[in-house]
């Protein structure tokens, strides 16, 4: 299946303080530019008195490249004190999988990407198990086996973190990898690496969390697919779901229903972050959609 | 329960054929004119070449009334071929609600207006049976009783439409109101009449809905609140919702279920409606979040 | 509308150790006294050993009255180590709703009430504030403002509990009661307290759950019935759902999308109670359906 | 991921004409067969005056064979005129898969059977193109291309009949195959084809239902898995589950956001089938749970 090549766009990605004005000069901005917008999508938050927004628009007919842009720009930034970034859809993403032993949401990405749904270059996965080899290669990602058992977490950081380098990984996705990363690893990629947590985060946050949640007789279970950052199950929320479960349910049920709600809110992120549709702020994401 | 007043506001409506420099063009003006705009949404129709945007600002600063605006807006919406309108949040909508036996849709819609949930006023009620009076009065709302059984749909569509007329309603929500209305009825009120099937249309559309369900053993049902046009069930879709039913469900577990998410897409449709939120085009609607 | 009256029916819940032949012997006894069984489903839970199970019949025919069944079935409770007991479909269950100012669960259970859906007497509703007198006096269910700013809470549910023995209360339902119950009026009603906490426990337990969830940026909310334990929020739950929001969605707005789970949560905790549907064990609920 | 093996256990699925005693005369049976029921489930159907029950139990000490048990089951067979069957768990049903281009349901079957969800041999898969070749064999399945393109339906469905035969396979699933079967077949293989639509049956049967989800424009899309007979899209419907779509989707999107659900639905059927828990009754499915 070959899905229709989407057109060749360009995204802008902006928070500031909200002041009037910053849609008209922004929106003119880019009309002299001979942009024709194909999305707009904003958002201020009344409390923090900030404005963010998102613009994607067709480069055919665009005067100005990143360069040209980064300098026309530089202006109308200064004045509104704006964070910004711009971003190009024919730029594919190079994302990195990390997985332990459970291979259910490697073998969803790694799918997802092969249909065309997850517009990203996938140049390796990272596991510290070599379970997920065969199916890694089936899918022509080459496999790194770096062993977590017998060796510091800072010697297997530093294997891993050259991998990243070397292969220009801009995003790192924890496929249920079961080891906690150090902040030294995660100061290296902020809002770049992507975790999945196996219940409804803030519940159950830490280890087994089926094991909890049926212990404690929840009567649905979730997942919680969220940015890392140094403090364990506390980033950024980006997406969540639930399934129903019932008295039923055993654990090993419980467990096997939660892969499907895994797959899908890691799955979501990630195409959300690969399509540059997530602004992180207040320790909160918002999600254009 | 007393919520807080919100900002008075405007709201502007606009589709257009699709081209360049629209966003900037209105933008531009606004600010001119001094608004603070609060949330903006826009959406093309790829296929069709449609742009629609819906955009609210704060009242506060802005230098136009409704005239004015006309006025000075004229230019712009002639240049783009816009049809457009404008409303304002402090002008509550006036609804008029049609009921017959079932009154949960009713006593839903009167708790909700009630505790702030929707701005409109609720003039009155009419009904084919007289079982709804005592709830309308405790919410006190007028009860208009206008049997339906030995009169000419006419007369009694007469007798609506005067009471309609005296009390300027410009939008009628049928709650479980078994009574068609006839196209004459239906050409009066383009986009402004609102109805609940108790099905997920396109499935079942027409009578009995539940029974077909059942007998068809379905595992889902659902419910669709729309634009009332003047082949039935056929008109623009507002929202729908469903159920998930077991061989468990009887019809009376059907019909008790169903009250629940008629309630729940009928609500949300009115009040999608009455923010201004809905355009309706290519018989479909656009629901701007 | 009046529901068609059902068949009067007999219920028996009963757990036990799990061992072979429980069902055959029960299923003979009722056989024996002439039962047209409805509906049987049954629990076994394989960790603790236990044998649950909710069996209904016909009670046209059947030879045994409740004396009867008492002495009849005692060999076998007495063989199983059974805890049981019986129940009749045309007893309705006496039912008090303590209230603060939140009025929606309220008005969701008198109407459910009225329209036949829960089968149930609700001889009183007991507030700390009056507000919802006129609601309760629409349903013609009388209404008991017992203030609790000024009066020990000893007080107060020395009142409360004088009215529910006066009535012959059976389950107490907490639909947004604000306040704390003591421990001893917890003991008094063993599984016959429900609350609704409006947070997807464990998440959020305690004060101001929406608040907590919009801060922490989660992208559904939810709420939870429970039976009320001495211990605050950490009772056995009944019934969780959740409803999706967005970064659009401000306090408010998380408020009151969650009034319409609560409503939901609660009222199905409730129904399930007095059809008798309900088994605690081990923390938790087995809900038969 | 090795699941623990499960018990291994005995299924009897029964329907008969309600009557009194069936309960106690088949609970009593296979207790003096020395069986440990491990769940028993039942239905009734007032209105057609039918019994069904599905009863597993645990073989450790049962004391009867397949042969044996219809040998002594026979008499209470006959006596309350039951239709019955009895499964062995440890008897893994074998399945065969059709597909054509699109291969999600494929490969998220083919993962299930992996992961040990699904406990059953699939022998074979067929497609009319040769694309899922590559990812059938990484699964270690065999492969067989039979084209349809210049060949009469008979002779195609000669091949696949011949096919399924010579490897006794029991179940067929169309996983997005986009043949239509003759009838001829689908008499062969009553109750044990086991289709996937794209789309909430009864709505958009037929072709391009997503193509006409989006041109009615519901807010909600689907996907129904049934059980195929002669009247096409008709059979009885095992699942169904919809997926939330807004104005923002397009076409694509629906397909893709389909693929989902279509997964979902086809893979709780094929779960059910082989686990023995479905029983179809006048045109409907009676899931035990």
């Amino acid at each position: 299946m070959t899905p229709t090549a989407p057109n060749k766009t360009a995204i802008v990605l902006i928070d500031c303080p909200d002041r009037k004005g910053i849609v008209a000069v922004v929106s003119d901005f880019l009309l002299r530019h001979n942009a024709n917008i194909l999305h707009a999508d904003q958002h201020q938050d009344a409390d923090l008195g900030l404005f963010l927004t998102r613009i994607e628009w067709d480069l055919s007919g665009f005067d100005l490249d990143a360069k040209g842009f980064a300098g026309k720009f530089a202006p109308i930034a200064r004045r509104f004190e704006m964070h910004w970034r711009l971003e190009f859809s024919e730029v594919r993403p190079r994302m990195a999988i990390f997985v332990s032993h459970y291979d259910h949401c490697l073998a969803d990405l790694l799918y997802r990407r092969e249909s065309g749904e997850l517009h990203c270059e996938i140049p390796l996965v990272i596991s510290n198990h070599s379970d997920a080899q065969r199916l890694a290669e089936f899918h022509r990602v080459p496999f790194h086996h770096i062993p977590t058992g017998s060796v510091s977490k800072q010697n297997v950081e530093r294997k891993q973190v050259a991998l990243l380098r070397e292969h220009s990984i801009g995003l790192v996705v924890l496929a249920r990898y079961m080891q906690i990363l150090s902040p030294q690893f995660v100061r290296r990629y902020p809002q770049r690496i992507i975790n999945v947590h196996h219940s409804f985060l803030p519940a159950f946050s830490g280890a087994r969390p089926y094991h909890r949640a049926f212990e404690r007789g929840v009567k649905l279970i979730g997942a919680t697919s969220h940015y890392v950052t140094e403090k364990l199950d506390e980033g950024p929320i980006i997406e969540q779901d639930v399934v129903r479960i019932s008295h039923r349910d055993q654990l090993q049920d419980l467990i096997q229903k939660g892969r499907d709600i895994e797959k899908a809110v890691l799955s979501r992120a990630v195409r959300w972050h690969i399509e540059h549709r997530i602004l992180v702020y207040a320790k909160k994401t918002v999600v254009f959609d």
